[in-house]
Protein backbone atom coordinates (compact mmCIF):
# COMPACT_ATOMS: atom_id res chain seq x y z
CA UNK A 1 0.00 0.00 0.00
CA UNK A 2 3.19 2.35 0.89
CA UNK A 3 4.22 2.48 -2.38
CA UNK A 4 1.06 3.05 -4.28
CA UNK A 5 0.71 5.95 -1.22
CA UNK A 6 3.90 7.78 -1.98
CA UNK A 7 3.45 7.13 -6.04
CA UNK A 8 0.72 9.49 -5.81
CA UNK A 9 2.84 12.06 -3.98
CA UNK A 10 5.59 11.76 -6.34
CA UNK A 11 2.55 11.99 -8.94
CA UNK A 12 1.61 15.45 -7.00
CA UNK A 13 5.24 16.91 -8.00
CA UNK A 14 6.57 16.37 -4.20
CA UNK A 15 10.34 15.96 -3.73
CA UNK A 16 10.56 12.49 -1.70
CA UNK A 17 13.30 10.15 -0.56
CA UNK A 18 12.25 7.01 0.88
CA UNK A 19 13.44 3.79 2.97
CA UNK A 20 12.33 0.44 3.04
CA UNK A 21 14.02 -2.52 4.80
CA UNK A 22 14.03 -4.50 1.81
CA UNK A 23 15.66 -1.95 -0.51
CA UNK A 24 14.18 -3.86 -3.66
CA UNK A 25 10.72 -2.85 -2.90
CA UNK A 26 11.73 0.70 -3.93
CA UNK A 27 12.71 0.25 -7.04
CA UNK A 28 9.88 1.34 -8.61
CA UNK A 29 9.15 4.51 -6.58
CA UNK A 30 13.20 5.81 -7.23
CA UNK A 31 12.79 5.26 -11.08
CA UNK A 32 9.31 7.49 -10.62
CA UNK A 33 12.21 10.02 -8.87
CA UNK A 34 12.63 9.03 -5.44
CA UNK A 35 15.34 9.14 -3.73
CA UNK A 36 16.68 5.75 -2.03
CA UNK A 37 18.35 6.74 2.06
CA UNK A 38 19.92 4.15 4.30
CA UNK A 39 17.23 4.65 7.21
CA UNK A 40 14.26 6.43 8.72
CA UNK A 41 16.57 8.87 10.55
CA UNK A 42 18.53 9.76 7.36
CA UNK A 43 15.11 10.13 5.67
CA UNK A 44 13.90 12.46 8.55
CA UNK A 45 16.85 14.64 8.32
CA UNK A 46 15.94 15.49 4.61
CA UNK A 47 12.15 15.68 5.28
CA UNK A 48 9.59 18.29 6.73
CA UNK A 49 7.27 15.57 6.72
CA UNK A 50 7.50 12.03 6.98
CA UNK A 51 5.05 9.01 6.58
CA UNK A 52 5.66 5.61 7.73
CA UNK A 53 3.37 2.57 7.05
CA UNK A 54 4.41 -0.77 8.17
CA UNK A 55 3.01 -3.58 9.99
CA UNK A 56 3.02 -4.15 13.78
CA UNK A 57 3.44 -1.55 16.56
CA UNK A 58 6.94 -3.05 17.27
CA UNK A 59 7.63 -1.81 13.65
CA UNK A 60 5.90 1.46 14.34
CA UNK A 61 7.84 1.69 17.73
CA UNK A 62 11.53 0.52 15.78
CA UNK A 63 11.26 3.33 12.49
CA UNK A 64 9.82 6.34 14.55
CA UNK A 65 11.50 5.93 18.28
CA UNK A 66 14.57 3.67 17.48
CA UNK A 67 18.16 4.44 17.37
CA UNK A 68 17.91 4.63 13.67
CA UNK A 69 14.31 5.80 13.84
CA UNK A 70 12.34 8.87 12.12
CA UNK A 71 12.92 11.12 15.64
CA UNK A 72 16.60 10.69 15.67
CA UNK A 73 16.32 13.24 12.70
CA UNK A 74 13.07 15.27 12.29
CA UNK A 75 14.34 19.01 12.49
CA UNK A 76 11.84 21.10 14.97
CA UNK A 77 8.49 21.70 13.16
CA UNK A 78 8.82 18.92 11.33
CA UNK A 79 6.37 16.18 11.28
CA UNK A 80 6.00 12.68 11.49
CA UNK A 81 2.69 10.60 10.08
CA UNK A 82 2.25 7.21 11.47
CA UNK A 83 -0.26 5.77 8.99
CA UNK A 84 0.13 1.70 9.83
CA UNK A 85 -3.15 0.50 11.89
CA UNK A 86 -1.48 0.62 15.25
CA UNK A 87 -2.23 1.13 18.90
CA UNK A 88 -3.81 4.65 20.01
CA UNK A 89 -1.24 4.87 23.32
CA UNK A 90 1.92 4.41 21.11
CA UNK A 91 0.46 6.97 19.02
CA UNK A 92 0.33 9.34 22.03
CA UNK A 93 3.65 8.38 23.12
CA UNK A 94 5.07 9.07 19.67
CA UNK A 95 3.11 12.76 19.74
CA UNK A 96 4.35 13.25 23.72
CA UNK A 97 8.09 12.35 22.03
CA UNK A 98 7.72 14.80 19.38
CA UNK A 99 6.42 17.32 21.40
CA UNK A 100 9.17 17.56 23.87
CA UNK A 101 11.46 17.66 20.37
CA UNK A 102 9.58 20.72 18.76
CA UNK A 103 8.05 18.56 16.46
CA UNK A 104 4.57 17.23 15.58
CA UNK A 105 2.93 13.91 15.35
CA UNK A 106 0.06 12.99 13.67
CA UNK A 107 -1.88 9.10 13.65
CA UNK A 108 -3.77 8.63 10.65
CA UNK A 109 -4.51 4.89 9.41
CA UNK A 110 -6.40 4.31 6.34
CA UNK A 111 -9.76 2.10 5.17
CA UNK A 112 -9.72 1.15 1.84
CA UNK A 113 -7.11 -1.44 1.31
CA UNK A 114 -4.94 -2.10 -1.87
CA UNK A 115 -7.58 -1.16 -4.29
CA UNK A 116 -8.37 2.00 -2.29
CA UNK A 117 -4.81 2.96 -1.98
CA UNK A 118 -4.74 2.24 -5.82
CA UNK A 119 -6.73 4.08 -6.81
CA UNK A 120 -5.85 7.46 -4.44
CA UNK A 121 -9.26 6.86 -2.57
CA UNK A 122 -8.47 5.55 0.99
CA UNK A 123 -10.49 7.12 3.82
CA UNK A 124 -8.39 8.58 6.10
CA UNK A 125 -8.86 9.01 10.02
CA UNK A 126 -6.63 11.71 11.19
CA UNK A 127 -5.50 12.59 15.14
CA UNK A 128 -3.30 15.10 16.49
CA UNK A 129 -3.16 18.68 16.37
CA UNK A 130 -5.87 20.00 14.39
CA UNK A 131 -3.80 22.74 12.76
CA UNK A 132 -0.88 20.21 11.77
CA UNK A 133 -3.61 17.58 10.44
CA UNK A 134 -5.14 20.82 8.13
CA UNK A 135 -2.03 21.72 7.35
CA UNK A 136 -1.43 17.89 5.69
CA UNK A 137 -4.65 18.39 3.37
CA UNK A 138 -2.58 18.91 0.25
CA UNK A 139 -0.18 16.12 1.06
CA UNK A 140 -3.37 13.53 1.99
CA UNK A 141 -5.55 14.62 -0.61
CA UNK A 142 -2.69 12.79 -3.07
CA UNK A 143 -3.94 9.16 -0.84
CA UNK A 144 -7.42 9.68 -0.16
CA UNK A 145 -9.94 11.79 1.57
CA UNK A 146 -9.11 13.32 5.55
CA UNK A 147 -10.92 13.22 8.54
CA UNK A 148 -9.90 14.82 11.66
CA UNK A 149 -10.98 12.76 14.51
CA UNK A 150 -9.20 15.06 17.39
CA UNK A 151 -6.32 14.38 19.86
CA UNK A 152 -4.15 11.89 18.92
CA UNK A 153 -4.78 8.56 19.05
CA UNK A 154 -8.09 9.00 17.92
CA UNK A 155 -7.51 8.68 14.17
CA UNK A 156 -6.37 5.28 15.13
CA UNK A 157 -10.05 4.65 17.69
CA UNK A 158 -11.42 5.45 14.95
CA UNK A 159 -9.64 2.56 12.86
CA UNK A 160 -10.67 0.19 15.30
CA UNK A 161 -13.87 0.75 15.72
CA UNK A 162 -14.57 0.65 11.76
CA UNK A 163 -12.47 -3.22 12.51
CA UNK A 164 -14.89 -4.07 15.00
CA UNK A 165 -17.97 -3.28 12.38
CA UNK A 166 -16.32 -5.02 9.42
CA UNK A 167 -15.27 -8.11 11.36
CA UNK A 168 -19.04 -8.69 12.87
CA UNK A 169 -20.08 -7.95 9.45
CA UNK A 170 -18.10 -10.25 7.55
CA UNK A 171 -19.30 -12.96 10.31
CA UNK A 172 -22.64 -12.49 9.52
CA UNK A 173 -22.26 -12.70 5.87
CA UNK A 174 -20.28 -16.19 6.41
CA UNK A 175 -22.76 -17.49 8.79
CA UNK A 176 -26.22 -16.81 6.68
CA UNK A 177 -24.15 -18.29 3.67
CA UNK A 178 -23.64 -20.92 5.76
CA UNK A 179 -27.43 -21.44 6.87
CA UNK A 180 -28.42 -21.17 3.40
CA UNK A 181 -26.20 -24.04 1.86
CA UNK A 182 -27.37 -26.05 4.80
CA UNK A 183 -30.76 -25.24 4.08
CA UNK A 184 -30.72 -26.31 0.41
CA UNK A 185 -30.77 -23.15 -0.63
CA UNK A 186 -28.78 -22.38 -4.17
CA UNK A 187 -26.22 -19.79 -2.29
CA UNK A 188 -25.95 -17.98 -4.92
CA UNK A 189 -29.35 -16.80 -5.74
CA UNK A 190 -29.44 -16.50 -1.72
CA UNK A 191 -27.23 -13.67 -2.09
CA UNK A 192 -28.16 -12.04 -4.74
CA UNK A 193 -31.65 -11.69 -3.04
CA UNK A 194 -30.89 -10.30 0.60
CA UNK A 195 -28.29 -8.21 -0.98
CA UNK A 196 -31.10 -5.75 -2.40
CA UNK A 197 -32.33 -5.03 1.27
CA UNK A 198 -31.67 -4.48 4.93
CA UNK A 199 -28.63 -7.01 4.92
CA UNK A 200 -27.07 -5.23 1.94
CA UNK A 201 -23.08 -3.91 2.92
CA UNK A 202 -20.42 -3.13 1.27
CA UNK A 203 -18.60 -6.23 2.78
CA UNK A 204 -21.20 -7.98 0.75
CA UNK A 205 -20.49 -6.46 -2.46
CA UNK A 206 -17.18 -6.66 -2.05
CA UNK A 207 -16.68 -10.57 -0.88
CA UNK A 208 -19.80 -12.09 -2.09
CA UNK A 209 -18.66 -13.36 -5.44
CA UNK A 210 -15.03 -14.07 -3.84
CA UNK A 211 -16.77 -16.76 -1.33
CA UNK A 212 -18.93 -17.65 -3.99
CA UNK A 213 -16.05 -18.71 -6.49
CA UNK A 214 -13.66 -19.42 -3.61
CA UNK A 215 -10.89 -17.00 -4.16
CA UNK A 216 -9.70 -16.53 -0.44
CA UNK A 217 -6.79 -14.56 -1.62
CA UNK A 218 -5.90 -11.67 -0.02
CA UNK A 219 -7.32 -8.12 -0.58
CA UNK A 220 -6.59 -7.24 3.60
CA UNK A 221 -4.32 -9.99 5.29
CA UNK A 222 -5.62 -12.77 7.81
CA UNK A 223 -2.65 -11.40 9.74
CA UNK A 224 -3.26 -7.81 9.41
CA UNK A 225 -6.80 -7.99 10.48
CA UNK A 226 -5.88 -10.31 13.93
CA UNK A 227 -3.31 -7.77 14.59
CA UNK A 228 -5.86 -5.14 14.27
CA UNK A 229 -8.66 -6.73 16.49
CA UNK A 230 -6.22 -8.00 19.17
CA UNK A 231 -4.99 -4.19 19.39
CA UNK A 232 -9.08 -3.42 19.86
CA UNK A 233 -9.44 -6.27 22.19
CA UNK A 234 -6.34 -4.85 24.45
CA UNK A 235 -7.93 -1.36 23.80
CA UNK A 236 -11.72 -2.92 25.68
CA UNK A 237 -9.31 -3.90 28.13
CA UNK A 238 -7.79 -0.89 28.90
CA UNK A 239 -10.61 0.60 29.03
CA UNK A 240 -13.01 -1.75 30.65
CA UNK A 241 -15.59 -2.32 27.89
CA UNK A 242 -16.81 -5.34 27.08
CA UNK A 243 -17.84 -6.02 23.08
CA UNK A 244 -18.72 -9.97 22.95
CA UNK A 245 -19.05 -9.48 19.21
CA UNK A 246 -15.74 -8.07 18.60
CA UNK A 247 -14.70 -10.93 21.32
CA UNK A 248 -16.06 -13.74 19.41
CA UNK A 249 -14.86 -12.59 16.21
CA UNK A 250 -11.26 -11.87 17.01
CA UNK A 251 -11.53 -15.86 18.06
CA UNK A 252 -12.18 -17.17 15.12
CA UNK A 253 -9.54 -15.04 13.20
CA UNK A 254 -7.13 -16.26 15.88
CA UNK A 255 -8.13 -19.67 14.18
CA UNK A 256 -7.05 -19.05 11.00
CA UNK A 257 -3.61 -18.64 12.12
CA UNK A 258 -3.87 -21.99 13.80
CA UNK A 259 -3.94 -23.42 10.36
CA UNK A 260 -1.45 -21.46 8.89
CA UNK A 261 -4.06 -19.55 6.76
CA UNK A 262 -2.44 -15.84 8.10
CA UNK A 263 -1.68 -15.57 4.54
CA UNK A 264 -5.16 -15.60 3.24
CA UNK A 265 -7.79 -12.58 3.09
CA UNK A 266 -10.12 -11.76 5.44
CA UNK A 267 -12.92 -13.62 3.68
CA UNK A 268 -11.30 -16.80 5.20
CA UNK A 269 -13.74 -16.29 8.11
CA UNK A 270 -15.15 -18.91 6.47
CA UNK A 271 -12.98 -21.65 6.66
CA UNK A 272 -12.99 -21.18 10.33
CA UNK A 273 -17.09 -21.31 10.62
CA UNK A 274 -16.82 -24.65 7.69
CA UNK A 275 -14.72 -26.48 10.10
CA UNK A 276 -16.86 -25.55 13.29
CA UNK A 277 -19.36 -27.24 10.89
CA UNK A 278 -17.65 -30.30 9.08
CA UNK A 279 -18.74 -28.64 5.96
CA UNK A 280 -17.50 -27.07 2.91
CA UNK A 281 -19.42 -24.51 1.08
CA UNK A 282 -19.61 -25.43 -3.09
CA UNK A 283 -17.62 -23.31 -5.31
CA UNK A 284 -19.70 -21.52 -8.20
CA UNK A 285 -17.16 -21.52 -11.12
CA UNK A 286 -18.81 -18.45 -13.31
CA UNK A 287 -19.14 -16.08 -10.45
CA UNK B 1 -47.53 -4.16 7.16
CA UNK B 2 -50.45 -6.22 6.04
CA UNK B 3 -52.69 -3.17 5.78
CA UNK B 4 -49.89 -1.34 3.30
CA UNK B 5 -49.54 -4.59 0.98
CA UNK B 6 -53.41 -5.29 0.54
CA UNK B 7 -53.66 -1.59 -0.10
CA UNK B 8 -51.57 -2.06 -2.92
CA UNK B 9 -53.63 -5.32 -4.15
CA UNK B 10 -56.54 -3.23 -3.96
CA UNK B 11 -55.24 -0.10 -5.91
CA UNK B 12 -54.21 -2.35 -8.62
CA UNK B 13 -58.15 -3.24 -8.94
CA UNK B 14 -58.39 -6.95 -7.88
CA UNK B 15 -61.64 -7.71 -5.91
CA UNK B 16 -60.41 -8.37 -2.01
CA UNK B 17 -61.88 -9.93 1.23
CA UNK B 18 -60.10 -9.68 4.58
CA UNK B 19 -60.18 -10.91 7.78
CA UNK B 20 -58.16 -9.15 10.88
CA UNK B 21 -58.92 -10.72 14.67
CA UNK B 22 -59.29 -7.20 15.66
CA UNK B 23 -62.03 -6.21 12.93
CA UNK B 24 -61.51 -2.45 13.02
CA UNK B 25 -57.64 -2.87 11.81
CA UNK B 26 -59.37 -3.47 8.91
CA UNK B 27 -61.49 -0.41 8.82
CA UNK B 28 -59.22 1.62 6.34
CA UNK B 29 -59.37 -1.18 3.57
CA UNK B 30 -63.13 -1.70 3.80
CA UNK B 31 -63.71 2.36 3.22
CA UNK B 32 -61.19 1.23 0.00
CA UNK B 33 -63.54 -1.53 -1.10
CA UNK B 34 -62.46 -4.69 0.50
CA UNK B 35 -65.58 -6.56 2.49
CA UNK B 36 -64.60 -8.00 5.84
CA UNK B 37 -65.74 -11.20 6.61
CA UNK B 38 -66.37 -13.53 9.87
CA UNK B 39 -63.51 -15.86 9.25
CA UNK B 40 -60.13 -17.18 7.13
CA UNK B 41 -62.47 -19.88 6.29
CA UNK B 42 -64.51 -17.51 4.91
CA UNK B 43 -62.37 -15.47 3.15
CA UNK B 44 -60.61 -18.47 1.69
CA UNK B 45 -64.35 -19.73 0.36
CA UNK B 46 -64.64 -16.55 -1.94
CA UNK B 47 -60.94 -16.03 -3.21
CA UNK B 48 -58.55 -18.16 -5.79
CA UNK B 49 -55.58 -16.53 -3.98
CA UNK B 50 -55.36 -16.59 -0.12
CA UNK B 51 -52.47 -14.07 1.73
CA UNK B 52 -51.77 -14.54 5.67
CA UNK B 53 -49.02 -12.23 7.33
CA UNK B 54 -49.50 -12.66 10.77
CA UNK B 55 -47.62 -12.25 14.04
CA UNK B 56 -46.05 -16.03 14.84
CA UNK B 57 -45.56 -19.62 13.96
CA UNK B 58 -48.64 -20.44 15.98
CA UNK B 59 -50.64 -17.55 14.51
CA UNK B 60 -49.53 -19.19 10.88
CA UNK B 61 -50.96 -22.13 12.26
CA UNK B 62 -54.38 -21.07 13.42
CA UNK B 63 -54.87 -19.22 10.73
CA UNK B 64 -54.34 -21.46 7.64
CA UNK B 65 -54.28 -25.20 9.77
CA UNK B 66 -56.91 -24.59 12.42
CA UNK B 67 -61.20 -24.82 12.95
CA UNK B 68 -61.79 -21.71 10.67
CA UNK B 69 -58.73 -21.44 8.72
CA UNK B 70 -58.05 -21.36 5.37
CA UNK B 71 -57.55 -24.83 4.51
CA UNK B 72 -61.22 -25.11 5.34
CA UNK B 73 -62.49 -23.01 3.04
CA UNK B 74 -60.33 -23.01 -0.33
CA UNK B 75 -61.21 -24.62 -2.92
CA UNK B 76 -59.05 -26.94 -5.20
CA UNK B 77 -56.84 -25.01 -7.15
CA UNK B 78 -56.64 -22.23 -4.89
CA UNK B 79 -53.14 -20.98 -3.44
CA UNK B 80 -52.13 -20.10 0.33
CA UNK B 81 -49.68 -17.45 0.62
CA UNK B 82 -47.89 -17.06 3.56
CA UNK B 83 -45.87 -14.21 4.41
CA UNK B 84 -45.63 -14.08 7.76
CA UNK B 85 -41.91 -14.88 9.09
CA UNK B 86 -42.44 -18.42 10.13
CA UNK B 87 -41.03 -21.68 10.38
CA UNK B 88 -39.69 -23.53 7.44
CA UNK B 89 -40.98 -26.85 9.18
CA UNK B 90 -44.07 -25.49 9.30
CA UNK B 91 -44.46 -23.98 5.93
CA UNK B 92 -43.63 -27.49 4.53
CA UNK B 93 -46.60 -28.90 6.41
CA UNK B 94 -48.93 -26.58 5.02
CA UNK B 95 -47.58 -27.80 1.76
CA UNK B 96 -48.22 -31.23 1.82
CA UNK B 97 -51.71 -30.15 3.68
CA UNK B 98 -52.79 -27.96 0.71
CA UNK B 99 -51.58 -30.59 -1.59
CA UNK B 100 -53.51 -33.30 -0.39
CA UNK B 101 -56.69 -31.06 -0.82
CA UNK B 102 -55.47 -30.49 -4.58
CA UNK B 103 -54.28 -26.65 -3.21
CA UNK B 104 -50.80 -24.98 -3.34
CA UNK B 105 -48.90 -23.53 -0.72
CA UNK B 106 -46.61 -20.63 -1.34
CA UNK B 107 -43.81 -19.49 2.01
CA UNK B 108 -43.17 -15.82 0.89
CA UNK B 109 -41.45 -14.08 3.75
CA UNK B 110 -40.60 -10.41 2.90
CA UNK B 111 -37.73 -7.83 3.93
CA UNK B 112 -38.00 -4.06 4.01
CA UNK B 113 -40.33 -3.48 6.46
CA UNK B 114 -43.20 -0.92 7.41
CA UNK B 115 -41.46 1.41 4.58
CA UNK B 116 -41.03 -1.51 2.38
CA UNK B 117 -44.67 -2.40 2.45
CA UNK B 118 -46.03 1.63 2.40
CA UNK B 119 -44.10 2.15 -0.80
CA UNK B 120 -44.39 -1.18 -2.72
CA UNK B 121 -41.05 -2.33 -2.33
CA UNK B 122 -40.33 -5.13 0.02
CA UNK B 123 -38.21 -7.91 -1.44
CA UNK B 124 -40.27 -11.18 -1.04
CA UNK B 125 -38.64 -14.53 -0.82
CA UNK B 126 -40.97 -17.40 -2.39
CA UNK B 127 -40.73 -21.33 -1.84
CA UNK B 128 -42.80 -23.42 -3.30
CA UNK B 129 -44.09 -24.93 -7.23
CA UNK B 130 -41.70 -22.87 -9.21
CA UNK B 131 -44.98 -22.32 -11.67
CA UNK B 132 -47.36 -21.22 -8.80
CA UNK B 133 -45.03 -18.75 -7.72
CA UNK B 134 -44.83 -17.35 -11.14
CA UNK B 135 -48.52 -17.52 -11.59
CA UNK B 136 -48.50 -15.40 -8.98
CA UNK B 137 -45.84 -12.33 -10.20
CA UNK B 138 -48.86 -10.21 -10.63
CA UNK B 139 -50.16 -9.84 -7.38
CA UNK B 140 -46.01 -10.06 -5.87
CA UNK B 141 -45.54 -7.13 -7.96
CA UNK B 142 -47.79 -5.04 -6.02
CA UNK B 143 -45.72 -5.26 -2.84
CA UNK B 144 -42.48 -4.98 -4.24
CA UNK B 145 -40.31 -7.64 -6.69
CA UNK B 146 -39.92 -11.32 -6.09
CA UNK B 147 -37.31 -13.99 -6.17
CA UNK B 148 -38.08 -17.72 -6.39
CA UNK B 149 -36.00 -19.19 -3.95
CA UNK B 150 -36.97 -23.41 -4.28
CA UNK B 151 -39.31 -25.74 -3.19
CA UNK B 152 -41.37 -24.96 0.15
CA UNK B 153 -39.98 -23.64 2.77
CA UNK B 154 -36.81 -22.16 1.26
CA UNK B 155 -38.63 -18.69 0.91
CA UNK B 156 -38.50 -18.83 5.01
CA UNK B 157 -34.92 -20.09 4.90
CA UNK B 158 -33.98 -17.03 3.30
CA UNK B 159 -35.21 -14.81 5.12
CA UNK B 160 -33.47 -16.01 7.86
CA UNK B 161 -30.09 -16.09 6.75
CA UNK B 162 -31.10 -12.24 6.14
CA UNK B 163 -31.82 -11.69 9.88
CA UNK B 164 -28.54 -13.49 10.65
CA UNK B 165 -27.21 -11.30 8.58
CA UNK B 166 -28.91 -8.05 9.89
CA UNK B 167 -28.75 -9.81 13.99
CA UNK B 168 -24.74 -9.51 13.44
CA UNK B 169 -23.91 -6.21 11.59
CA UNK B 170 -26.65 -4.38 14.35
CA UNK B 171 -24.42 -5.68 16.44
CA UNK B 172 -21.09 -4.70 15.13
CA UNK B 173 -22.58 -1.65 14.72
CA UNK B 174 -23.58 -0.73 18.01
CA UNK B 175 -20.01 -1.97 19.50
CA UNK B 176 -18.24 0.12 17.29
CA UNK B 177 -20.75 3.04 18.49
CA UNK B 178 -19.94 2.15 22.13
CA UNK B 179 -16.01 1.60 21.23
CA UNK B 180 -16.11 5.19 19.84
CA UNK B 181 -17.86 6.79 22.88
CA UNK B 182 -15.43 5.00 25.53
CA UNK B 183 -12.38 6.00 23.17
CA UNK B 184 -13.47 10.03 23.66
CA UNK B 185 -14.07 10.39 20.02
CA UNK B 186 -17.44 12.13 18.91
CA UNK B 187 -19.82 9.74 17.82
CA UNK B 188 -21.39 11.27 14.69
CA UNK B 189 -17.92 12.19 13.62
CA UNK B 190 -16.78 8.31 13.68
CA UNK B 191 -20.12 7.70 11.85
CA UNK B 192 -19.64 9.88 8.98
CA UNK B 193 -15.69 9.18 8.73
CA UNK B 194 -16.49 5.29 8.61
CA UNK B 195 -19.68 5.11 6.61
CA UNK B 196 -17.88 5.66 3.26
CA UNK B 197 -15.54 2.61 3.84
CA UNK B 198 -16.02 -1.21 3.91
CA UNK B 199 -17.69 -0.67 7.15
CA UNK B 200 -20.99 1.23 5.53
CA UNK B 201 -24.17 -0.74 5.07
CA UNK B 202 -27.51 -0.63 4.59
CA UNK B 203 -28.14 -0.71 8.69
CA UNK B 204 -25.57 1.89 9.38
CA UNK B 205 -27.75 4.00 6.50
CA UNK B 206 -31.00 2.88 8.55
CA UNK B 207 -30.67 3.02 12.26
CA UNK B 208 -26.69 5.38 12.86
CA UNK B 209 -29.10 8.46 13.20
CA UNK B 210 -31.96 7.14 14.87
CA UNK B 211 -29.23 5.47 17.44
CA UNK B 212 -27.49 9.13 17.47
CA UNK B 213 -30.54 11.21 18.25
CA UNK B 214 -31.54 7.82 20.69
CA UNK B 215 -34.62 7.67 18.84
CA UNK B 216 -35.89 3.79 19.61
CA UNK B 217 -38.97 3.41 18.38
CA UNK B 218 -39.95 0.69 16.23
CA UNK B 219 -39.45 -0.18 12.31
CA UNK B 220 -39.22 -3.58 13.58
CA UNK B 221 -40.04 -4.71 16.74
CA UNK B 222 -37.89 -6.55 19.28
CA UNK B 223 -40.21 -9.11 19.64
CA UNK B 224 -40.57 -10.07 16.23
CA UNK B 225 -37.18 -9.91 15.75
CA UNK B 226 -36.58 -12.31 18.98
CA UNK B 227 -39.10 -14.55 17.51
CA UNK B 228 -36.89 -14.53 14.46
CA UNK B 229 -33.93 -15.40 15.68
CA UNK B 230 -35.47 -17.94 17.56
CA UNK B 231 -36.59 -19.50 14.49
CA UNK B 232 -32.91 -19.39 12.78
CA UNK B 233 -31.59 -20.72 16.28
CA UNK B 234 -33.72 -23.67 16.22
CA UNK B 235 -33.80 -24.39 12.66
CA UNK B 236 -29.73 -24.54 13.29
CA UNK B 237 -30.43 -27.03 16.19
CA UNK B 238 -32.61 -29.16 13.99
CA UNK B 239 -29.97 -29.20 10.86
CA UNK B 240 -26.94 -29.67 12.98
CA UNK B 241 -25.48 -26.39 12.08
CA UNK B 242 -23.26 -24.30 14.75
CA UNK B 243 -23.49 -20.33 13.79
CA UNK B 244 -21.60 -18.49 16.58
CA UNK B 245 -22.69 -15.41 15.54
CA UNK B 246 -26.35 -15.44 15.71
CA UNK B 247 -26.01 -17.07 19.21
CA UNK B 248 -24.99 -14.16 20.45
CA UNK B 249 -27.23 -11.83 18.50
CA UNK B 250 -30.29 -13.41 19.69
CA UNK B 251 -29.09 -14.24 23.29
CA UNK B 252 -28.52 -10.22 23.61
CA UNK B 253 -31.68 -9.76 21.72
CA UNK B 254 -33.35 -12.13 24.71
CA UNK B 255 -32.35 -10.11 27.38
CA UNK B 256 -33.90 -7.06 26.09
CA UNK B 257 -36.94 -8.96 26.42
CA UNK B 258 -36.04 -9.06 30.25
CA UNK B 259 -36.34 -5.89 30.62
CA UNK B 260 -39.34 -4.79 28.71
CA UNK B 261 -37.93 -3.74 25.60
CA UNK B 262 -40.00 -6.03 23.51
CA UNK B 263 -41.75 -2.96 21.85
CA UNK B 264 -38.90 -1.02 20.68
CA UNK B 265 -37.17 -0.89 17.38
CA UNK B 266 -34.37 -3.57 16.80
CA UNK B 267 -31.81 -0.52 17.54
CA UNK B 268 -32.47 -0.66 21.11
CA UNK B 269 -29.81 -3.63 21.10
CA UNK B 270 -27.75 -0.69 22.05
CA UNK B 271 -29.53 -1.01 25.33
CA UNK B 272 -28.27 -4.40 26.35
CA UNK B 273 -24.34 -2.96 25.04
CA UNK B 274 -25.38 -0.10 27.60
CA UNK B 275 -25.86 -2.28 30.19
CA UNK B 276 -23.51 -4.63 30.00
CA UNK B 277 -20.59 -1.95 30.35
CA UNK B 278 -22.79 1.03 32.37
CA UNK B 279 -22.45 3.28 30.52
CA UNK B 280 -24.62 5.42 27.83
CA UNK B 281 -23.87 6.82 24.72
CA UNK B 282 -24.59 10.57 24.46
CA UNK B 283 -27.39 12.17 22.38
CA UNK B 284 -27.07 14.24 19.64
CA UNK B 285 -30.06 16.17 19.30
CA UNK B 286 -29.53 17.87 15.59
CA UNK B 287 -29.34 14.37 14.32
Amino acid sequence: MGQSMCGHILAAGYSVSVYNRTASKADGLCKKGASFLESPKAVAEQSDVVFTIVGYPSDVEEVILGEKGIMKGLQPGGVVVDMTTSDPALAQRIFAVAKEKGCHAVDAPVSGGDIGAKAGKLAIFAGGEEQVVRSLTPLFSCMGSVTYMGSSGLGQSTKMGNQIIIATTMLGLVEGMLFACKAGLDVNVYLEAVAGGLAGSKSLQLYASRLLKRDLQPGFYVNHFVKDLGIATEECRRMGLSLPGLALAQQLYVSLKAYGEGDLGTQALVLALERLNNMELPTIENK
